[in-house]
């Protein structure tokens, strides 16, 4: 099983973390890589246009390497490119923690909020939500007025942030599951879990372990994506006239040998 | 990581099969079991009022075995006592066929269709894929007009028809994925795949390997049931008392040592 | 016109004074029996893993007197087993509160609150409305904050509780009519209607006197259940051999010359 | 119990067989009245503008006989003015057939087809089918194209048509249940449901009945329409001086007493 | 280009304001007239009674005018009669204030709120809004509780309340854009921008400039209303029997030429 | 006002064309400028990869210019990167095919029906058409089977094809306005209306037409997009920093002026 963890931005800051608590949490089976994305590219998503910028560069990083991995990860909330990196995967499958993590919450619970760091992700957010059919189950969106750099900065205040604003979801919007909406929140959801009482989905987390067994699912039965209708793929040649093709976009590649055991 | 399958049906017509089919696909560090009902209980589910009658039979031994698995399957597409079954089930997740086969469906295809067996099993399995949010990509329902315990009996024939209703599913309906619409229908998927040229997603194995992932992040990061909201649990004296804690109605249990590699 | 109400619970305690309340509100031409289960079962259905143990005590009810009335009405708001009762009911209708409730409150206003007992409810009885096609005329679901067994215990505290909660419905989310959310909140519907200024849905009242109109309707002109499709009932022998044709679970039985006149 | 039914259309051509239907199959205590509109009104409202230059009419009888009913009945498949004239009732309640027809279809089957006259009435009564919570249930519309006029022509003619098209309704469209979709199919309903086995809802027998027992509901409980919010009524003396308060625009008025026994 | 635009009250108190508004906005080959009904017609539309009274007004005067236009607006944001105009106006286009502005909110930001008078008018608008398809978009309805006959009588009172009420939907509510519910809202949109800084949709504006290019893609590329299926219109002859060809009910009317520069 | 029309493709095969078109319609005061992608880019979209490739593209190109023009039309029916342009166009309105054919379909009929070239596209266009809130309008999506770069290739052939499919939409699937759903199928709207009788959207020049009206409210009224919420544009310095500001990437630059009279 050898999953991709795509960070879809312009610094490796990130990697080595992500890439530890993968590597943790990884089955005995499991090989993860994780790549970003060249220092020019945007270092975070906030905005729309940024995800815009990074668009190619996911969908030709999974093109390129479709034959090397099982499964892939885009690890933005905002499930950036998901719809078009699908399409180039051949037989791995694709995930994204905003759709993983609502197979969790739908598991766990009738109702999830999600904590989100500005109110400017939300539209799209909740638009994502309702286009994989959650919206019936969503008891609210929050933000915490942070940005994406903010979380790990100050990792006490960001927990009692989230812990706050999380304890309004359970009691005043009647969220039975908490969801974090943003994989830079990684790290926070147990600590959140024992002081509220109630499932809280990570990010990170979330889709890497639905990757762990749709990708097996993918290899063992053959369950890898449709390629018809919607689904299928651009003609090889025709694809790699037009850009598809071209040299993958790497910042920073971090095999799962160099991936430290704790960060 | 153990897993307890629930044929919720007064036979153990199809328990040795369904063993053997989930030893040979698990994951080395799982053990899965395999429970039906007593023989005085229905042999299939196709009407509702049979669901009726087993449903609290499901219910009793998710409560009476919550404690000794991490995930339970309740082994009928109609995802019988699943709410239920979910309120007593302690720190262990319970799964169910077609809510999981929505979730490989969801990351496989932009539409899937369901084969069900008659056009009886429509109505609830339609209402079934509404409530779990994926009314827009249902593309169609078609029924082979096969019942629960036709499926097994000429399995060339049963094959047949199901590659030619799927057949239609995929190019009059414009399915990109195809859903096996009742757990009896195993065995079939890998031919049908290679036939059709889209995925076939089997009602016995989705639910499986999905339930060992979520068993997995249940015990390991803790995402087990909410138990606030809806998802409060009975008090265990008060459910005692009225009737929960019952001896577990057990008609056959087979365990992972019995079930043999072949069937 | 002959109806039969079932307290689905364990426990004859309220069948006296909704009998009694029944008789007073009926057609002259009606005749209503009032049945509750055998003293083992649940005594209130707030968990639904209760609700699980009744589902089949109702279904053999319907079934076994399935002849002798016009209407049955299920007595519990959760509306449970009301799918499994239509199946088995041959030509009789088969109500339940929740709908029934639905049918008033939408020919009386544009929106609607339910006042539930507590949060716990709260989830499924959404659901139910969303599948009664309702959600978008539903203002609020109100949780007071007492059990089925706390209503009738000190009448004025609840009576105060419903029409502080009922204010807030009509005044903060919107409400134009408002409906109790369970059959043992009866008693209260008129002083509220006169304190709030707004119709007020009795969960009892509702489903009898709808159906006391669709039992008349499926004997005159034969709108009976259908039974064709997802309505189609099962055979009978094998009914029969699965357990339908039992004895039915009856606790208490009230027939219609015993019910006092007040109560 | 005092019914107004309400043929809101220029012409008195069936006052006198739906007043015959109506009194053959009310309950001994109601009296049912049949008023229609000046003769120089359309006779039908196949078209939008036609509805247009009744609806004044319609809110206006209801406004002047508010007091003397306890329910109104406007019959005419469309809905023509339901909510402008439920604004104005005071205590009375006000029916629809196309409103009522979907109670009586949702407690008899999963699914629903509308017979209706012709494809043009189909996109307005989708939009009313919709806005009653009911799209999700509809089968199918099928148009016999017959107009308003054609159908109590040649009676034979109109139910063979009626039964050849709800044939394909129930097989190829999976209804559980048939709807007449105007008031002026009656008369056929029972031979067509002899015919094909299902319930077939008549669009004058269903809100009648449903307006005896909403009637009666109302003065016996208080529950008729909400005065507050969207419900709220225009104050006397305004309405009056804008209109609403003049001569009602009476063609042919037939009192029950009038009203033959068999026509 | 010809555009009529129809205050559908039988005032012509707001028909100068408003023709000066026009005339000030239109484009140079713009010529709009200014029409209002006849004074014994409601002063206000607030109650769905007085939109009954007007309906046919609105249909006979679009019947009326349909070769001498290019386009309608029907000039009240309950977009009163709008289905009904739309069949009888041949190849002009009929424009309502409510759907405009919702075109101009959903290119403009990803929610709006719409400001109303009364809380009365909720229920209405939103089921219009709902039937627009904008329901997801629509971030709340706030009433100002101001009648439409208020708005203009203390203009900065008015604009005080407007802005306090815009300022919660922007900042509570989560309005990207406000949309002013009500056509008499008119002359206060640019300094609520300016406060507010969000686009503020006005009433009037709104779909006077759609109709300019509505009306214009008409004429220029036949893009006129379909008059198949539900849009069929009435034979000529028929509608003239029954009403549709009378007299148009004009109280006011204001041609182009007439209409003042400032008012 | 000054318009630029983005043919978001990498051939300038269609700019002249297009242009002509756009001239010869467009009002006396609009100017428009047409502009392609550099010759590496794909030369039709009709794969999601390729979209993504020229994502970035039409974000940079819109915020190169966003100071220069009203507004922008992306000229792809997939409305490729709406949501990211609009966020920095800064005061320029962003339009795109798909949703303005809906607004035009939606004042004109209560049906669309689009003519698609390929199977291909229909999944994402009709999740386009579900979130823009049009799904229940909606009368079917048909493929032509043509791909992109055919539909010019031998016009007489595809003005055959698309009114034997346009025709079948109106007659079996109940479309009252069709839709085509791709801007290369300019030049055929005219003929396919006379021939079939309703109206047909075409995908350039609705979004054109419907530009100078929003582009003009957006000058005139300052109704511009929204900047707060989902709709706040990026930090101008971060967003240059990060590549949004680079050389905007232009194949083909056709000024007003060059553009031929007729083509």
């Amino acid at each position: 099983m050898k999953i991709l963890w795509i960070n879809p931005v312009g610094t490796d800051r990130y990697d080595r973390a992500i890439g530890a608590l993968l590597k943790r949490e990884a089955r005995e089976e499991t090989e993860v890589d994780v790549v970003s994305l060249p220092q020019d590219r945007p270092q975070h998503l906030e905005y729309h246009a940024y995800e815009a910028i990074v668009t190619p560069d996911i969908v030709r990083l999974v093109y390129a390497f479709r034959k090397r991995y099982d499964a892939f990860v885009i690890g933005c909330f905002y499930d950036v490119a998901l719809r078009e990196a699908r399409e180039v995967s051949a037989e791995a499958v694709v995930l994204a923690p905003c759709q993983s993590s609502l197979v969790h919450a739908a598991h766990l619970g009738n109702s999830f909020s999600v904590l989100v760091g500005r109110q400017k992700w939300i539209p799209k957010m909740q638009e994502n939500v309702r286009s994989y059919g959650c919206a019936d189950r969503l008891a609210s969106m929050r933000a915490l007025e942070l940005g994406v750099q903010d979380f790990q900065r100050d990792p006490e205040a960001t927990a009692r942030r989230m812990i706050e604003e999380g304890k309004k979801a359970v009691e005043e919007d009647g969220a039975e599951v908490l969801v974090l909406g943003c994989t830079i929140e990684f790290g926070f959801y147990r600590e959140m879990q024992e002081r509220l009482g109630v499932p809280v989905i990570d990010a990170v987390l979330s889709p890497f372990k639905l990757a762990e067994s749709l990708g097996e699912t993918a290899r063992r039965f053959g369950w890898g994506p449709s390629r018809t209708g919607g689904s299928q793929a651009p003609p090889e040649e025709e694809a790699a006239r037009w850009g598809l093709a071209c040299e993958p976009p790497i910042g920073s590649f971090l095999g799962f040998a160099e991936i430290p055991h704790e960060d």
